[in-house]
Formats: structure tokens, C-alpha cells, sequence
């Protein structure tokens, strides 16, 4: 590209109906001059031939991505992170604002994805090492999203559940269980306490345990713990399936007992996630895998606060997310930007229920508050209730007299005095989360 | 875990019926004790406890996932990426092969993906780097997909071409043509030789270019093209678009005039793909944008290759992949594995159109198919058709110029004597990709 070329991918906000634009944040590392590399990133994400041979036309005007804001971090002596590619010359790490018209794509998911993190903007020359950190939409842009249909108010009133955390459990062993078994586990642990027994992300519609009849199970055992307790419970069933399946899940799972559903968001796809929010008549909660695989390095892929914006647009009512547990490998301050993305305005959209998750316990629910800073989150162990020495109802109870002492502003052990199911989770109990 | 729990996660192949797993290569880096990391990183991809408390029960035999193999490939002083993470110890490379009892999950895209590159694949205690290398399927699990509907030999019929590549071309401008200028372009390339002109990843459904009218125009050109030459075309046409509209895009399109449908695997999700596999009457053919966000760190995330035999199992006729050119960042041998994935011995599984593309012209056809090494490939320029400097329908006529030299074992130098066409794109011509 010439200069001429370049200046056509740079503009002011100013210069901009921004309305019509998509706000990308990318981290980027370019090699040579950085003005050509931004234009060429700019180029192959939008209109890679900005006239036809023979035509005195500027395509670039209306269609083109432009550079609106640029942030040189400094040199680097080497790439971050060895890639194969040809361009030669200085490396500079760059924080980098683009301005992408949204027309290029309209309101839908799969083309959004292809524009911000397609092949133009991994395969741009001079520009081997992209992070896109994250996406502002116009509100324009997000009044053609419902987003969630009941968030965080839907599932505090399904559960008559407020002014505190909400308590979801992931029934253990999680694989392998008959639906029977399983009913009965979870029946133990909403006995005990717990708002939500779920299935594991990896367990769906199995022969060994069908949704069908599992659905069937747990509605039953369901309202026999309602009645005994008193309260709302849910029984969150994982309807992740072939696409053209979930629809029908949904009516099985809803019809024999599930109260909210759970699908694995990029498994199925961020579309279809969207699609089934359009469906569901019960909150739809939304799993994490696949995202560590684009999300943990910290200079290339996709910043998972854009995957958590995406699931709030596509309509889950809840986010689960990888939590502060060391397990989960997430610096603090991601996991609490991604808590941010669920609660922050976002034009209509309503607010999505954080869950922050990963081998959590009665011993862990202080922190995780605090860390949160408020009360609008789930609370979601697995062995941690499952694994309880003295059982699922135990576990469950255990995570309650947690936050009863966190409420009363009493110490763990303090509280745990006379609470047997407290204390066995306490170091000098009998402690531990079962095999594992 | 102690030393019997950690045995339970490992076997070998006589001890367990292969029929029932699915095999996993990974590449990981373990921190500390190596065959402690290995079983928690099968249980948490399967049965992560695998017993009730109180109850003497092992569901490991029947649900575990089981390293079969290892390889350690030797101690690492740091990982190869830096990764917040707790465990301390020394760190090694390896290579490990795990059997995966696929009744965790059943022959859907959705929940292997889950189950192969979920939360307990990337969350696994002391195993903070994983890339996901390659899986294979026993014969029964394979059973369960169609997998491509026409595949190669379909394409092939519907151009009636055979014994050469297919020849593709991204009509350019990519972004911004009306359908009335997108179809003269078209038409000429196919007047040059074209065999397929083809929407851009980026240009779906949109309101200045809706795939009704675009569909519609492009019908009426390939019409009189196919008229004019006496040869086959094919338009192929990008229904990438949320889930719940993609039949009903692939009726307009189909109806109207393409006869080979476009969709992005990944950011429609692969069992999309699936879903529109079964549906479809015409090829359908994979683009792919977002796998490179996790498939481009040598030892991190999700190997491309795992991508490509997935889109093939989903249903894939052709499959566009990252090919030689420097632009695609992709090492040649990873370019030529994809390939490979597409034609070797899959089952049942008909072999797919394996599409190496990125910034290819006349000049670089010869170095493509001497590095696939066969005919069965398509070749998908853009700009060096639709940037050629006399036009679409010269620069689709020096593709055919190009391989017409190759057939006759001439140079191109010589071959472009007499032949405008081609003598324009030689580096002594008067060249140029038009503006890029």
C-alpha cells in the first residue's frame, strides 16, 4: 500500500457517524511500519479490494474498518510467542482501537465472529500476533438482541431467593450415575440447603442416563424437596445436544421437570445459544468449555470478557465462568472483569447472573464474596457439597451455615461449633471433598 | 490422589475394547509428579468422582478416561507460555495418549467437544499448557456420521471436471458491490475459465447486498455463462447466518441460482454444519475463521488438523484452510497435515475438497500442487483473479493459463508468449493484484 492507501484506514471518531461502528480493542504486535500493518489489519477484516480495476471508486468511505485509536506499548526484541511469517523489520506491541462498520455484517453472531476474529484479522501481513481484547456496540447494534430473558431478577424470583448469593451444586460422581441415583443425590442436597442442583457440563442426553428419564427423576424428587422444605428448588438440566436437537431437549427436559437448563455456549455456538434464549420458557445458564482454549495466553486469541459480553448479547440468564480458585488458572483481575461483563449496563439488556466456579467449598464463599463485592452471584461446588464426608445434604448444609456465619459476621470455626456439617468441611474436621 | 487412585486412570490398549473410545493425543506440560497430573487430567475430562461417598463403587472402569501412553519428551526449565497457575515441581513435556470412553457423551459434535477440549482438559491441576493434537475414532463412533453428502467425487460431477484442481475465485471487492456488479464480475471470471465464483467468508445476507438478490443475479449470469462456454459453473454462495435461519437460507440461495453453499464452521458452530449437511441438495463448503485464534501456538490450544477432521465428520464437501502462501502464517507441514485429513481413509467418510488458499495467483499455482502433490485440491485466489490488471475475465484466464503450463511441462515465461493474460501477472509484466 502507498501513503494514500494507508490514510484511508485512519480516522477520527469525529470523522464518524460511530453509530454505525463496532468499537474492536485489539492487542497486536506489528512488524515493520506500523501505520502499513494497521491499514492492511484494517483492510483484510473489511473491504480487502476497496475499488473494482477500472472503476474510480473508494469503497473504504462506507465499508471499511478504520484505525480510530493508537497506543504504541513499546519495541519488543522478539514476537511474544514464536509464529511463522515473512515480514521483516522493528516489532512494536500496540494497543489498537478500530472503528468496524456493522453494516459490513448486521445483528447476527456468526458474522460478527467472522468480521472480529475471522481471517482477516489473523492472517494480516505484518500483524502475526493479534489479541482482541474487546467489542463496544452501538446501541443501535444492541436493540436488535433481546439478550436474557429473565437474568438475575428472573432466577431470584423463580427461587424466592434475595439478598444473597445464589447456591448451585454440580452432582457428583458426574459421570456414571444412574438417573436414579442422581435424583436422589440431588434430593439429599436441596434437602440440605442448596438453590440449584445441576448436571455437569459433560453429562447430556446419554443412554445410560437419558434426559428423559433423569428429567423425569429429578422433577419428581424436586417437588418432594419443595414440599419438605418449603422453598423453590431448580433443577438445572444440561440440554447441550446436536443443534437441531435442542429445541426438542428443551421441551423433554421442561416438560418431565427441568426448571432451567444448562448448554455448553460455545460447544452448540453462541448462535444457538441465542436461538435457544428465544425458545426456553426456564432461565438458560451457560457453561465455559472450548474458551480457555483461545482465552489463557496472555498477548494472542480472544480476551474471554468478549466471550462473556457475547453470551449476556446471545441470552443466558447465567454465566458460569471460570472463578479465583488457583485451580482455574484465571489472574484475579480477568475473572473479576468477566463478573463485570454480566452486571454492567448494557443498553437493554438484562443483567446475567455471574458464576464464578472451580473447586469451591464452605472454605471458599467469604472470598468468592468479597472478591465479587456484592451478593449478585452463584456459588456453584461440586465435590465440595458431593464429596462431603457426611453426604450430599451435609455438603449442601455446610455451604449455608457458610454464608449464615458470613452474614452474622462470625468466624467459620466460631460458627461451626455445634454444626457438624460445618465443621467436618474445616481443616481440624474431618474435612476433606471425597475422592479426588 | 494417592497411588491405587491414580493407577485407575491409566491402562493399556489389551486391557481395554478400543471400540468404546475415542483416542486423544495431547501435548502437555506437567508440573510435579507426571502420573499424578496424567489421572487428574483424565478424571477431570470423564468421571471426576467416581464414587458415592459410603459407597464401594469405582466408575472408572466403565467411564474413566485412561492414559494408554506416554512419551516424556524431556524436563523444561519454564512452560512454554507463561500461565498463572499453583502447583510447584519440576516441569515436563509430553506427549500423551488417552482412551476416552465416547458412551461419556455419545456420537454428538457438542458434547465431544466438550468432553475433549473442555473445562477438564484446560483445568486440570498440573497441567497448565495442553494442546489438543489429534483424535481418532473407532469405526462404530464413525458409523454414527454421514459426513459429506457429495465430497469430491460430487464436486467433480456437478463441474464435470476431473483430473485437474477446481478452480476457485473470491469475488473482489469483497465488501461494498451491489449484486448487480458482483454478478458482471462473476460472470466474467467464469468467462475466463473459472470453475466456482464464490462470496467472501465476510459478505453473508446483508441489506446492500441481500443473499435473495444477490443469489438471484448470480443465477441469471451463470446461466448465460454456462451457456456461453458449454461448461458447467458454480456459484457459491455464503449462507453463514445465526442457526435458526440457515435452512431457510440455503432455500432462497438454492432456489434462486447457487448451487454450492458457503458456511463458516466455527462461528456457526461444527454441528450446525452438521445439521445443514444432512439438509442440504447442493456442496457445501467450510471457510475458517476463528480456528487460528486457538490453533496457532505450537504448544497451546487446539491443533488445526482436529479441526479439519471434525468439519469433514460434520459434512463438509470442501474445506477452505489456512494454505502455503507466507501471508497464512501456518508451517508447511501443518498446511499439508489439514490436507491430508481431508483425503485419507476416514471410514465411511467420503473424502473432502481440501481448499489450501491465501493470496495465490497464476504464479503460485505450480508451488501449491507440487506441495499437495495431487490434482484433488481447489485453488482460491482473489485479488490475483479479481485485481488481475485486465480484468476478472483475464485473470481467471491465467489461472487456466497457469495450468495449462504445468500440464505441458513449459514454464510460464514461455507459456505467456501470445497470451496476454498470463504475461501480465509475471513479475516482467505489467503485474499487480490491483490495490491491496
Amino acid at each position: 500500500m502507498n501513503t494514500t492507501d494507508v490514510k484511508g484506514f485512519f480516522a477520527s471518531r469525529e470523522q464518524l457517524e460511530m453509530a454505525d461502528y463496532l468499537t474492536l480493542e485489539y492487542y497486536v504486535e506489528c512488524v515493520g511500519n506500523i501505520d502499513t500493518a494497521l491499514a492492511h489489519f484494517c483492510s483484510e477484516q473489511s473491504t480487502a479490494q476497496w475499488s473494482r480495476i477500472g472503476y474510480d471508486e473508494d469503497f473504504r468511505v462506507r465499508f471499511g474498518a478504520k484505525v480510530i485509536d493508537l497506543q504504541i506499548l513499546g519495541e519488543r526484541e522478539q514476537l511474544s510467542y514464536p509464529v511463522t511469517h515473512s515480514e521483516k523489520g522493528t516489532i512494536h506491541a500496540c494497543r489498537v482501537t478500530i472503528a468496524h462498520p456493522h453494516r459490513n455484517f448486521g445483528p447476527k453472531l456468526p458474522n460478527l465472529l467472522t468480521a472480529v476474529c475471522g481471517e482477516g484479522v489473523f492472517f494480516t501481513p505484518g500483524v502475526p500476533i493479534v489479541k482482541l481484547l474487546d467489542i463496544s456496540f452501538p446501541e443501535s447494534y444492541l436493540r436488535e438482541f433481546d439478550g436474557p430473558k429473565f437474568g438475575i431478577e428472573g432466577i431470584r424470583d423463580l427461587l424466592q431467593a434475595y439478598d444473597r448469593p445464589i447456591f448451585l451444586g454440580v452432582v457428583k460422581p458426574n459421570i456414571g450415575l444412574s438417573p436414579e441415583h442422581f435424583a436422589h443425590i440431588a434430593e439429599e442436597s436441596w434437602m440440605g440447603g442448596l438453590d440449584i442442583a445441576k448436571d455437569d457440563e459433560m453429562l447430556a442426553d446419554v443412554e445410560w442416563s437419558t434426559l428423559a428419564e433423569r428429567s423425569r427423576q429429578l422433577g419428581i424428587a424436586r417437588q418432594r424437596a419443595e414440599k419438605a422444605t418449603g422453598e423453590p428448588k431448580v433443577y438445572l438440566a444440561n440440554i447441550t445436544d446436536e443443534v437441531d436437537r435442542m429445541k426438542e431437549q428443551h421441551d423433554v427436559a421442561v416438560r418431565n421437570g427441568a426448571n432451567a437448563l444448562l448448554v455448553n455456549a460455545l460447544p452448540v455456538g453462541l448462535s444457538a445459544v441465542r436461538m435457544l434464549a428465544k425458545y426456553t420458557q426456564v432461565p438458560l445458564i451457560g457453561h465455559f468449555p472450548f474458551i480457555a482454549a483461545f482465552s489463557r495466553m496472555e498477548n494472542y486469541g480472544i480476551h474471554s470478557r468478549v466471550m462473556t459480553k457475547l453470551q449476556r448479547l446471545a441470552g443466558l440468564d447465567s454465566i458460569i465462568m471460570p472463578g479465583f480458585g488457583s485451580r482455574m488458572m484465571t489472574p484475579e483481575e480477568e475473572v473479576k472483569e468477566n463478573i463485570a461483563e454480566c452486571l454492567q449496563e448494557f443498553g437493554h439488556i438484562r443483567r446475567s447472573l455471574p458464576v464464578p466456579g472451580g473447586s469451591d467449598s464452605a472454605l471458599t464463599l467469604e472470598t468468592v464474596y468479597r472478591k465479587v463485592g456484592s451478593v449478585d452471584f452463584g456459588f456453584v461446588p461440586g465435590r465440595g457439597i458431593f464429596g462431603h464426608p457426611l453426604g450430599p445434604k451435609a455438603g449442601a448444609a455446610s455451604i449455608r451455615q457458610s454464608w449464615e456465619a458470613i452474614e452474622q459476621g462470625t468466624s467459620l470455626e466460631a460458627y461451626a461449633v455445634g454444626r457438624p456439617e460445618l465443621e467436618a468441611m474445616l481443616p481440624s474436621g474431618n474435612g476433606g471433598n471425597g475422592k479426588a
